[in-house]
């Protein structure tokens, strides 16, 4: 026999196979491999080095925890065909297919009224268009539109392959080992129900939970940093600034996609925005701060100097509000330390807030023995209350920054 | 240069080193090597297969454990003399030694009036005697009566490197990584306060309350696993039942220093008591249920086939107590099955209980940067409220076995 | 859907599904839960503390492997029944079902005629009559009668997955990681030749350069190192010292199945040697051995004190023969140290040989791109010569032990 | 005690501590931190997408390395001076400061005369200026001049620092579990010999033979990967190409520092050069073939397309030298396939040779029992002949692609 079976290799699955020729054919489109550009977690290799992986890799394992899920789905007796599993598995491949650069942070930034799933939908419809139809399924299951419901829950949900994989990824990845958890015996719980919903065997509760906590310390001690929150503000703050500036006429060397967007104003997407789009990567963004960190504006080269040469201005975090007197002595040092007048535009206070489990949004049910399901927060066997309480930070950002800030610690 | 210095492998903390000679002479006594044959988890392995690790292992581990704490708070300024070193090291390694077959399971079957930490100082003053009086800093620590607090914190409290070995190794060998710990980043978490008492820098919390929540998880899903409590119990009740026929008479097969502990009465530890105790290990007992699956009494044969051949009784797990009219019927139903009458012998009701962090027993202070401890639970960054809750699950054996129930699902 | 998979927590491969009821059935069957007290590798936990684990673990593993392989070979167009599968995960969960207490030491000890493999089909063939013929296939494939070789070869060849599952669980339980092998990448290359042949897909001839590589070290490092050498042949003399003993009319205490072959002469095997055979296990013989350190034959009470107490006899490492002379200076002082003359029975030279590719016992074949195989030996990418050569250890036990000899360094 | 240790995650080590102020300070330094933005791979995470860590990360954990080897050796008797622990940390932390973007690939293409070590000394030198001479130490152990041999036999031979951690972490972050060696252990056989000079304990024999038999693994099968061959190739060839096109007056688009290079004549190294050297990163160079994809010139063009959408020519791999006629035909085919007539521009041999170990340059010393020092090819232990032989391997570029090439199998 011959072995037509891809392979890819994966530090964090061990292996990736790709078991339909249509995957391989998005994987290759210059829309996909320009994922390969595209930093899973922006910034945050500023404090944890090894945060280096791409959004290519993510979808990639992604679609490679679909495919596991599906199978174990098949062997509980879940009856999914051969299109199915190829609609599920491209759906997931092609989830983020339309985040730009450093994604969330400046996702609003460069197309204002675009979010990345409406951005990923668009470009789904193009590369459906030039596959001829064959994307037609997963587009719906993407959509929710796909009458079995389990499909678009196992691609976007409270517990979907797609949280499945970032959380491990990047607890890999920055070797914070608090936040890793096991897909496999996760996955290896999961079923369908009489209505065709995703649940969870009711034996599998104490691993939800474990879930839960795990992406709940992944927050608070990783994506919500202060350092890591400090750095994402800088870099919508310096975008922010480029384009003011552009607007008053200043001209700020970058390459000529990235500036089409910072000159672009507010209104719907046209074909040339999306064309353009699909050309940026954080390469963009990064090759403009290099540049901008001798730019005129004093604002605009300190906040690229502060990025590019991590010199980062200190942070104060505090679970309860700032009091209005704090601010103003911190923007008075500032003024003072910099010999400026408007200190305020370089303190800011930042907001972080997550609710681990949202009993409201698509809640995660167990599968009991005798067939029935219950919501999670409904079982007795759920033991840690504080997962449905909101919970916020307050970062404030002081100049100038203090050395002992500078590594996580 | 020669090379004294003596290394261990061990899967879980890579490399034990042995630091000083009189260690590497402890390990050597015969009541240490006796510890290679208690295994760490009892009969967990019925559930868990990987799970056959021993005392032995576990007590090396923890004091590689104590020797990267103590680095680390010395490396925080922390002033340690090597004799200190010494004598926290010489105690955790002997933390255990008093340790009995099936351990936990068995420690009132043996010598009803003992616990192991009794018995563990016991051996450790006849050790020390063996040794002139080098063992006696590390009693005293042991005992919490050296000066220096934290030394007994880091061998016995809520945060001490016999938990953080124990949590971490069991998840190791059960192969259930929601029990994974970073005791890396704990340990380096660690610091004495101005009273001499051992806390965590506070940025260290949610690696506490990571902790704690694996912990929890670990008892619910491996320790107070049905069929591990199950086990639990019938060893427990098949030793009470040869010191019941014994006390009636029968003769039952057994090694010599077995049957000199089934005859024993209740009373104060002599010296053969104690002599005879160090011979015995998991093998003896093990040896005795093989042999007494032949027994005549029904009860003692049947309950011994349970375990040796791993057909255990169906049970039923509840968070509520059950009501009488189900026990009874269950009792019914065994009379039955078994054609015997006193069913209710073979019927049991059993209780496990947890609180995750118990905040009046030596709670666990976070080092504040202004140089003041806090309680966790008094931390403003404390999440999980639901780890300060008392649980409790109740068991019910039933009769016969359903095949369902074999293996950990 | 109800979920009837059974699963099993393994921290080498994670979890194991067993998806056939009749696995299941042989998994519960005595026979098979017998082999949770006999150890996979002996006494290697003397010197490396984790090797804990058990040949029921292994077992199933290995079962683990082939159902990995077998679903590799199906997604590469091997036409594979569910019969077959049924079979070749029936035939590898019992190849080792004749392994007796301490396996290879003791091996031909117990039942001199026999070695595992032949007692393995034995019971194979008594479970058969018990499973009315259910194993058939399954014993066809372990013979190598079955018409698809490859069954065979991935049962019992130098690539089989028995050595894909030990190699990886050795290393992980002795935590040398020099003998970690990616069993899953080495599974993902195999295939089945245009002759039914198992061949490895060309482009994986560095994996299995790797697994030959680590194989070697594992048996110079682990399975041969001296200690270990040196307490398995010990086991070997203690049990023909006891022979010989009893031979003499001397009476010792041991358990009632050890007892019947202590006297046991050569003889073929009877229905109740088979019998009292499936009883053994490692306990019958460490509790002799705890027993047997009290005997009044100085020999046997001096290496049983060795093993129980692990303090073991000076080894000398060579890779030449030890001159006459050496030998008999060594036993002079051995005569001097304890006062005896006989200390000729007291030191030994044992010898440990390896080749770690055997060109000619079932070649390992490569399936090249234009689909011919061809043999490892010859292909270009052949990279350590090395592994072909023949490589002989002498050890040579000497008294008194060395401390410096304790443990593994 | 207050806690001034950083610490930085690291998904290989676990955990990197900070010990000495200057160590920070030269992290914080923008040499430095330029580093980030340097892949410690380059185009190899085309082949194995995990693999995007950075020379930053690299230079870390070899840091780390040398902390712990100077705490082996200590513990073993070496006596090591607080000053020469901090060189040699300085000195290993710098050594690879001097590499530009796509480091091996493009080492002589933009600074001609220059590698990359030249360059790290003299970046070196002027750190030391800056830094008051406080890093002379480090800078006489990087060139071999420190009166004792071993500090730089541990930052620059067969066994350094470098070479555990790089392969450590390249196995790590491809998932080329192949690669992977136990850098504890091996730390823990270091030792240094009477004359000075870095050994290891003779019992550590394995753990070399492991170590150099990984090392080989990874060269032919990741570095020399033919696909990787085959990028870093390419990468050369458009850098040669754009330097040819701008010396015929073309204007290509690029960042100023680069277009400076490409401007550049052979000519010693001015403070320009090493200025604005230091401003470049792989950003520059990806950013640059992200817009010569639009070049005028068919070959860039082509060739950055090749390398941007990963749409990779065919390689056909051999070792033996290809013929003459194959190759022509194969300059022939892409004429006809591209409808040109310079395909002799597209169609290359590339050669990959490597000695895995070589016994001339740096041999390595093992310490026997004895105390005197034997070369680890004279040790009768060593097993594997194999890894003293040259190899070589041959690689066409063949047009076009063929699919079944895409990714590592």
């Amino acid at each position: 026999m011959q072995n037509k079976l891809k392979i890819i290799n994966d530090p964090v699955h061990g292996f990736i196979k790709i078991p339909h020729e249509i995957l391989f054919d998005i994987i290759e489109h210059p829309y996909f491999q320009r994922l390969r550009r595209i930093g899973q977690t922006g910034l945050l290799n500023l404090i944890f080095p090894g945060a280096t992986h791409t959004r290519f890799h993510h979808a990639l394992g992604a679609m490679h925890l679909m495919f596991t899920a599906l199978e174990t789905l098949k062997q509980k007796g879940v009856d999914i065909s051969s299109e199915e599993e190829k609609g599920a598995m491209l759906a997931i491949l092609m989830h983020d297919i339309g985040h730009g650069p450093f994604s969330h942070a400046l996702e609003n930034m460069l197309m204002d009224d675009w979010h990345h799933e409406k951005l990923s939908l668009l470009l789904m419809n193009r590369l459906n268009v030039e596959f001829k139809g064959e994307l037609s399924c997963a587009i719906e299951m993407f959509q929710g539109k796909y009458h079995r419901k389990f499909f678009n829950q196992l691609i976007s949900s409270q517990l979907d392959v797609d949280r499945l994989d970032y959380l491990k990824r990047d607890s890999f990845f920055t070797g914070v080992s608090e936040g890793s958890i096991n897909t496999q015996r996760i996955i290896s719980m999961m079923n369908v129900c009489e209505e065709g919903e995703l649940v969870i065997d009711a034996k599998g509760v104490y691993s939800i939970e474990n879930f839960l906590t795990a992406r709940m310390f992944m927050y608070w001690q990783v994506y919500y940093h202060k350092t890591s929150a400090l750095a994402e503000f800088l870099l919508v703050k310096i975008l922010e600034r480029a384009k003011y500036l552009v607007s008053q006429g200043v001209d700020l060397p970058a390459t000529e996609n990235l500036k089409y967007f910072l000159y672009r104003g507010k209104s719907s997407a046209t074909d040339e925005d999306v064309e353009r789009f699909t050309q940026l990567d954080d390469n963009d963004i990064i090759q403009a701060m290099k540049t901008w960190q001798n730019a005129d504006d004093m604002i605009l080269s300190y906040w690229c100097k502060c990025v590019i040469q991590r010199n980062l201005p200190k942070t104060i975090i505090s679970s309860r509000p700032f009091k209005k007197e704090f601010i103003e002595e911190k923007i008075k040092n500032t003024n003072e330390f910099f010999g400026i007048d408007n200190g305020n535009e370089l303190v800011h206070e930042i907001k972080r807030k997550l609710l681990p489990y949202d009993t409201k949004k698509q809640p995660i049910y167990l599968l009991q023995k005798n067939g029935k399901k219950i919501r999670l927060d409904e079982s007795e066997d759920q033991l840690l209350s504080g997962l449905m309480i909101n919970k916020t930070k307050r970062y404030i950002l002081t100049f100038p920054r203090d050395i002992s800030n500078y590594f996580l610690k």
